[in-house]
């Protein structure tokens, strides 16, 4: 169903250290059946046929109809804003970096401006990839996501989901990877994106030192 | 159907800035049907009721039997093991730290030697909670992990699944970094993983300097 387009999600995946080329995959998919569907993803269960066991492999898979954005904004005293929530799939209170759903039609970029103004109220002037592009969860699901660095942010107001009740805070950068650290964070993509930008700051700070 | 247990998947919120407690939920859980179920997941719809918006939504929930962990296998020069496979749900190739899933009745801990002894044929004398709980994708499913280093190294036989066609490679923990950082290793239990390892390392060569 879903023609997810992963254009502006480049994968060009580390070479061998030989520099020799990546064998071909061992699995070959023969059939599919779509087992459930609704509008945030669908349930396929292939009949898929791996050349290392030579046998045939029931797999179900979780396709995402959405691509899965966040963005780090980042106040020029140091302060990222975060965005807290009860997470209805996991029970339990969680504070990421905004971030929502895009869909197929609308870039990854337009997304990140739209989800970080509804959840935040922020605009910001200046954007980069930070990272440009994760694999949420890849036994199972084909789920991907990058993350934004927002900066020469200006307020104004939230437009939060009918169902989404957020709350906001502007915390050190600092004290925000602490918590990734610790497991007070646990939001994969909110994870990789502090500990990202932290590594980023690192080595502005050796260059600059 | 999946008593998934969480015991060792300690999380404690970060609290507000001002110290005032996290509120209630707003969804509140009235029915739920099983829609799919595999070995690996399962699918629930439920009919979940929102404070806020006054109203019932159907919401697809992803289920997963086992807890994912990954392991950073580091050696006293600083290169780590990493492991490429092609992954079937993606489509794609994919260099990962060691990983695999960890069935209820199996510790955190004794499933992550088991999946390193597997993948690698590595087994380890120092083993520290890297990171203690992810979830990897909290907006539909409630998929949870840990990542684990593991010094002390000692080689022996790989024992892989027998589907799974595995590389098994040596690279300095700033590589991997480096491809974390920029799109060429996507899985985000690895990114997550490799990037608070080198939040560690910095904070070591700061704390020694």
């Amino acid at each position: 169903m879903h023609g997810f387009k992963r254009k502006e999600l480049k994968h060009a995946p580390a070479a061998r250290p030989d520099g020799s080329p990546l064998a071909e995959t061992p699995w070959r998919r023969d059939t599919r059946l779509e087992r459930f569907a609704n509008p945030f993803f669908c349930i396929f269960e292939d009949q898929a046929w791996n050349r290392r066991a030579d046998r045939h492999f029931d797999y179900g898979i979780v396709s995402f109809r959405n691509r899965a954005v966040g963005i780090l904004p980042l106040e020029p005293d140091g302060r990222v804003w975060l965005v807290g929530q009860h997470r209805y799939a996991t029970g339990e209170f969680s504070w990421e970096l905004p971030m929502g759903g895009v869909p197929p039609e609308m870039t990854l970029l337009d997304g990140a401006k739209k989800e970080l103004k509804e959840e935040t109220g922020l605009s910001a002037d200046y954007w980069e990839p930070l990272l440009p592009l994760v694999h949420l969860s890849n036994s199972v699901t084909d789920e991907a996501g990058a993350v934004f660095l927002a900066r020469d942010l200006h307020e104004g107001a939230m437009a939060p989901e009918a169902s989404e009740e957020l709350w906001v805070i502007t915390t050190p950068l600092e004290d925000a990877v602490a918590a990734a650290l610790d497991g007070r964070i646990t939001d994969s993509l909110t994870v990789a994106g502090l500990l990202a930008m932290a590594a980023r700051t690192r080595d502005a700070s050796a260059a600059g030192g």
